[in-house]
């Protein structure tokens, strides 16, 4: 079991480095991302061509490696599979994680550049549905999967693990997204209205535009497209959700997902001690702060 | 076995991918790359932002996706081995080979940027080391190897095929250095001199080094580096290569490395018809003009 965790853990690094050059992040976990560490060995060493290029190539390069130590040190754990039926379960779910999650990589990028052309009643459907392959199905779901696959479950247990994991995990993101707007710089560890500097196109800003004024709008997408806003900027952004009632109506679906959430957790067959360990889980991702 | 090769055809298609990414090639097959096709995309959509950060993003994400899909087909394929011995041994051939290619492709960018700052004497142990993750192992030894191992080859004979594996390719490396230099443009398919265009430092490229002294060395090496030669100059690099001897040096390595091969494969204790196979392919890879 140590295996098949080791083996999510290299494939989540390996995403993130990718998934950092991709975003044109300069840091990650308080350290220069991957890409940025051989742009400043290009720099330093002296060499001839682009720095630019040479980040990368060696973040590329980085992160395939890295999700070839994933495969590796996942099949290396299925050797000990207690039966070949098991391994398929075990390995199935894997495959569509891998799979699911660079499909919501890409429709986040895709709803990144092509949201200003997208039909305003389209925005929230949108942003939903990369908030379900990026994080419910990615972050949550899978995992729970892979170990349920592993531990032998039945196909009735895994959709009671789906019919939790989702909906929790689609709250988490609100709640994140909640975070990205209006956390506080002192607790998150990230600048106020961090999101809202990225331009990113969370259900949150959906929500917002669905409730603007066609000229409002315009004035709230070009400062999110703008990628430089000043604290006063950020400021009217932030009060712009609030009184469009974006804010409020988001914490009311993060709430309902979370009680959705819980209420499948009750119907789990499993013994008192997991449910506890998972509720615990589910009320923390809720509830956090940070 | 049939899943075994699929597997390596999509591993090899998800390397060639992020290769043409990290090689800005613009054209694979005769068609555009997978980042060409991205950044098509976006400018026909209108779409926000930049053409060349969505190629990016889509080529890299579709490159992860393929190695992905790559695993999924090995697994599969996998559960269906003979024994588990063999199952381990199989995956240990596929995972080295995952490594060795990326540490190879690495190798080459870096030497592509470095070559200019490195001692004229290491030039040609550079290439070699290039050569033989990129070419001879992941080309020849390791499908020979994977498709042994599942086959529950010994290790004497898991030996005895990298003993003719790498040798024919490196031999068959050294070729395609001379022929994308001085290879005929109607029988390659690619223009003339095509490897000197883009600055490839092969084993061909350091034999010549070697042998120029230092004033006519730094106009080659400026030559190689400028990206934008013309006919004449293409024609100057062709003749003082010749004129070196390292077109000689080359071929002489090459023809010692192809006796190498071919003498290690008359000690393979395998059947008459799959060494007569396997003499077949070694000609072929020798003897080829494109």
């Amino acid at each position: 079991m140590v295996g098949i965790t080791a083996a999510l853990e290299m494939f989540h690094a390996a995403a993130l480095v990718h998934d950092d050059l991709l975003d044109q992040s300069d840091t990650r976990r308080g350290k220069p991302s991957v890409h940025k560490k051989f742009e400043a060995l290009h720099e330093q060493s002296g060499w001839a061509g682009s720095h630019e290029r040479f980040g990368v190539a060696g973040s590329v390069l980085v992160g395939d490696l890295m999700l070839g130590w994933s495969s590796e040190i996942f099949g290396n754990a299925l050797l000990h599979s207690p039966t070949s039926e098991i391994e398929a379960a075990c390995r199935n779910e894997f495959s569509k994680m891998r799979v699911e999650v660079m499909a919501g990589q890409y429709l986040d990028v895709l709803e990144e550049n092509a949201a200003p052309t997208r039909p305003i009643e389209e925005l929230v459907g949108r942003a939903n549905r990369v908030m379900l392959y990026k994080t419910a199905k990615y972050s949550i779901e899978a995992p729970l999967l892979i170990g349920a696959a592993f531990a032998g479950a039945t196909p009735a247990l895994l959709r009671g693990l789906s019919a939790f994991g989702i909906p929790l995990g689609m709250a988490f993101q609100l709640k994140d997204d909640i975070l990205g707007v209006f956390g506080d710089p002192a607790v998150t560890g990230k600048p106020a209205g961090d999101d809202l500097r990225e331009g990113k196109r969370t259900v949150l800003v959906g929500l917002t535009r669905e409730a603007l004024t066609t000229s409002v709008g315009n004035i709230f997408d070009e400062m999110l497209s703008s990628r430089s806003l000043d604290a006063e900027q950020i400021g009217f952004l932030q009060r712009t959700i609030v009184d469009s009632g974006a804010l409020a109506k988001s914490e009311r679906m993060m709430e309902e997902l979370a009680d959705e959430s819980l209420s499948a957790l009750e119907l789990l067959d499993i013994d008192a001690r997991a449910k506890e360990q998972l509720r615990g889980l589910a009320l923390k991702v809720i509830q956090r702060e940070a």
